[in-house]
């Protein structure tokens, strides 16, 4: 019962029925006007959800793709950049920085806490000549279930020249992020996440201060050159090579869903769903990695008990139970599991894997009393908290 | 979020996505041989399933349209026939027989209890000179909760010469009905049931004995005149008159999932799910209204708390946790609500379904144990009965 399974990780998310339709409409031609007009819209939205006037692009790519660019086209190589790395997905920047020869500084945190405003303010201070030219975050640390603070990193920089560039692959419309408001240079966000479609697209945003920048950057790039897909889009509203068109399709579809549930509303979702898992967790006497404070609305990273593998967790889940969750990844690989609660998830959904979850602890030996998971949670649902 | 409510109740079924992708197959010619074909694979794969080398038609209708050609086509207006009557469905064919002007003589018998094979088999002995043309059964009493015995029923009759004419509409595949060896002339079942195809078609089974009937019967009939059904098989292995195309496409697909899991694992599919619903009502302190020997392996009728309405928890299932489940019927409409777990059923829609009645059962005042259902059917799950 391939279609009954429970995707409970931190994206790919679960699809609407309503956005499938879109993307098995039958193929519409990239270049044409039709195609241009659907590009147009559905760019508009995302920057409703950006909360930005900033360019905009789709590109055909992971999240992954979409980083590349924000390195390639506005960080030369040599040039010194600061990396706050708290996860496995600020080691992501690290090593593409790495590979485009960027002389990246990395602040790093313990993984389960949130990047350091301080430290961030600390060694810009320092930085009297503005020789750092870039400094890069992530919103949602995906891998630990942390969402950084993206505002008050920002704030740190003061008046640093620097760019500020984001990776909220798995924040964006998950929780809030206002990149005019808050004045971020370049972020990235992709398809699978909040946007509540399979993977292959990714979006990044480009201020006119990062457009600047960009002027002097000399990375040889093509694939993701922005400024070709800068050309395409003010020409005609459409990107440089072929795009996935069917997943735009099915983007259309579910950006006319998120309009109508209203971002607040996804924002307020969200965080009910990592208010109910986190209810769920400390009932069964199991601990969190990450405080209250610094929780993701994404995801819910939960440390393994004592004698038992994450493997033996996640795949009991999977082939017992139909639930595929996440074990760790980097150096908490075999510390933590992950539920994720992303995009198009009902609460039913997490009723099912607290339950099964259950079950699946006391085939392993944990000392869990059954159902007091889900107690917990039908207490908190009844309760009518947000 | 449509797309993911629950529909537990006793058909239509959940659709598996595979069985969508056929329905949503381009339309194909109905009078080619290429449909043909596909008639007749689907025709030979409906036979295996009734365990029976009677002739076996496809019809565009719903289970009523089938019952009511089981009706037209072998019993004569004024003839004598008996319906064992205990449940709505039971009624339905006391209906039918009505409209005919079949002269039927109901043997009634308690809602939520098995009809009685002695009760058959005395009226019988009764009939020396053979005026009685047919005995009309229910193999699930889908209103009750209750699967008849059929086998006894028909082994009740002993050689009385009358046919033995079965709805199992919502049984067929669910439990054991073994038409060739239990005797069973003529028998009805519906697509949106055990079959896992959404509403739309229904077969029906018609033996050598039943066919000898027929010549004789003159009621007026048309679309369901089974002699013109039998014509179109006969000679291009068609239907006389234009079917649900791709219906027949979709129930192909179904077909083949059900020989892949193979009848047998069905028919325990189906007994696991009754006995997890029951474990779990029990464990609320709700009483069923079958007994276990009675139970149904399609849906559970369990009677209503004191002081709660029936259409308070349906209301508040389907509004507040997005879980479809069905009121009582006929004379019980107020008194029982009914849990259907029928065709593309997981066990995790059950456990969905449990903790959101606990919540609902709770939330209309009646004292609850929250979790309490859910552990029950958790401990059953772990111990890995069946």
């Amino acid at each position: 019962m391939r279609d009954k399974q429970y995707l409970m990780i931190p994206g790919p998310t679960p699809v609407p029925a309503k956005v499938m339709e879109g993307i098995m409409a039958p193929p519409i031609g990239h270049r044409t006007p039709e195609f241009g007009q659907i590009i147009k819209e559905v760019t508009e939205n995302i920057k409703e959800i950006y909360q930005t006037k900033n360019d905009l692009f789709i590109l055909t790519s992971s999240g992954t793709g979409a980083m590349e660019a924000a390195v390639a086209n506005f960080v030369n190589s040599g040039e010194k950049a600061i990396i706050m790395d708290n996860g496995n997905f600020g080691e992501r920047w690290v090593k593409i920085c790495d590979r485009y020869g960027v002389d990246a500084e990395v602040i790093s945190g313990p993984w389960g806490e949130q990047a350091d405003p301080k430290a961030l303010a600390n060694r810009l201070n320092q930085d009297k000549n503005g020789e750092i030219k870039a400094v890069f975050v992530t919103h949602n640390e995906t891998s630990t279930g942390v969402l950084n603070d993206v505002k008050a990193l920002r704030e740190a920089m003061g008046d640093h020249p620097a760019l500020f560039i984001v990776d909220s692959v798995s924040g964006m419309a998950a929780a809030p992020l206002k990149v005019d408001e808050w004045k971020l240079d370049v972020v990235v966000s992709g398809s699978q996440k909040a946007y509540m479609i399979p993977p292959g697209l990714a979006f990044v945003s480009v201020s006119d201060k990062a457009w600047s920048a960009s002027d002097k950057v000399k990375n040889p790039r093509f694939y993701f050159d922005l400024r070709a897909a800068k050309k395409s889009y003010d020409e005609k509203y459409n990107t440089p090579y072929t795009p996935a068109t069917n997943l735009v399709l099915g983007l259309q579809c579910s950006l006319k869903m998120m309009k109508e549930e209203g971002l607040e509303n996804i924002y307020k979702r969200h965080n009910y769903f990592k208010n109910i898992v986190r209810t769920a967790v400390r009932a069964l006497g199991l601990e969190l990695l990450a405080t209250d404070k610094a929780a993701s609305a994404s995801v819910t990273a939960i440390k393994k008990p004592e004698n038992i593998d994450v493997k033996d967790i996640t795949k009991i889940m999977r082939t017992k139970h139909n639930i595929v969750m996440a074990g760790g990844q980097g150096k908490l690989k075999n510390d933590i599991f992950r539920i994720g609660h992303l995009g198009y998830v009902h609460v039913n959904d997490i009723i099912v894997t607290i339950a099964c979850l259950e079950m699946t602890l006391k085939e392993l030996g944990m000392n869990v009393e059954l159902g007091q998971g889900v107690r917990a949670m039908q207490e908190f649902i009844l309760k009518g908290d947000k």
